[in-house]
């Protein structure tokens, strides 16, 4: 059982009327766009903004994405996006997402998803900056022992 | 190495301007969207359609997906999604998808998704309709051997 | 220039990520999703609601909209949408909505949507019920000399 | 009645399952996202490429749009989007769009949209480049009489 302090990032979306496919559910699509989105708020919240890729010039790119349904969402739901950050390793890391129904605390999905640093200009995988990985470090859901990497 | 007749289903999707995110590539989402596009297709290839969810009071969703991003798309390409189900199960299936880019030949993505019959009065799980396991069996790229399930 | 009362209505979304075109603008269709959404929000606001909807076999369809793009929406802005329900005819309404940046003020577009209600089973233009009507008339946003309609 | 000479550009999209709303119906804002798609592929057929914006260092954003909804589109339908420039001006044009179901020739929508050329360094409006303008005028579908404009 996960306490609340494993995943200590946090964001929130509610389920807008568009995002439901024909059987009046939340499309499954949808759910790797709010972790999109909770994914950003969780880099501002570890001090890290859009602006910062820039001027190191890296981008981090989703490379996996692991998804499992537990309950349909619906129309209004307020969804909590916990998180944290894992296995960070020189060029890459993993985050984990638990989307959680606020009203009734329903586990509605798990999500992982593993994002590479690269250079934008090459396309090619490059060492994530240090100021990343402090910011990583800074976030209290990291083991320290993750960063024993290659 | 997969040989052609390893993914026999196959369906085609052509990137639209607005599915690309501000780095002008194809948003990691569309890919799921993309396949759900495809996993119709590839129903009606092994004579299945809509109606028969309804006829027979079942609905196949998804409970996991898993996605595996090889090269970016952009504006314009057209993707061949090559599909197979796998591991058919009583309740239960897998489609893998590999995502080619046609004119290259490149490797976009690759996703398997797991779908799970249930009874949509119950919202609970429900053995496939022998019609469905038909289908999918004469569908060439499903080993028979995969049957002896639970 | 409008007062604050002629758009008693309101609504709030704010700009996800993934909403972004390849220039880094909210892109023009994700407007008439924000409409959508804050159109729902307004039916509750009056005391309306999607059971009412079944209840009354009627159904409110959009027959027009249009959209005026005064200044782009970016990331992470708080978009309130304020509305109006106007020239509320037997078997149709208009709703005119601003969406305003909260932080700035800004106005970044104005809408103005055509419903229709009709009846699901035929498709055909039907008479709003009087439920909806008394609703209508309830928000002060209304003047009721609009109601001398056909 | 429109001759099929009023309306020489066109482009074909196909109703994918996720545009669909929980009525089973094309959701309002897709035929926003489809003329999108038709724009880009309007262009193109004029002579126009993505490029040719970077290289003259202008943007087409559009600043209006009006769209009239005729009869629901659903999944599988082929839409023929046919379109025509109308009204060129200095710094903006008209774009008008036909979206009809393939098969039975049903008219779905119309749609127009206005564009205007802006700097992108600035957002001001700015005069289209002369290669636009000739290129419009290449297109079968332009009175000529309408570039006696401001």
């Amino acid at each position: 059982m996960d306490s609340p302090t494993d995943f200590p990032l946090t964001a929130t979306v509610r389920v807008r009327t568009y995002e439901l496919d024909s059987f009046a559910h939340v499309n499954n699509a949808e759910y790797l766009r709010y972790v999109e989105e909770a994914r950003s708020e969780y880099l501002k919240q570890v001090g890290l903004s859009f602006h910062d890729f820039a001027r190191y010039g890296v981008q981090l790119v989703i490379v996996e994405a692991h998804l499992f349904y537990h309950y349909p969402a619906r129309y209004g739901d307020e969804i909590e996006i916990r998180g944290r950050f894992r296995d960070v390793k020189s060029a890459s890391l993993l985050i984990d997402y638990r989307l959680i129904e606020k009203t009734t605390g329903k586990l509605l999905a798990t999500v992982t998803t593993k994002g590479a640093f690269i250079d934008p200009a090459t396309g090619k995988p490059t060492r994530a900056p240090d100021a990343f990985r402090k910011a990583f470090i800074a976030s209290p859901s990291l083991p320290t022992s993750s960063f024993n990497d290659s």
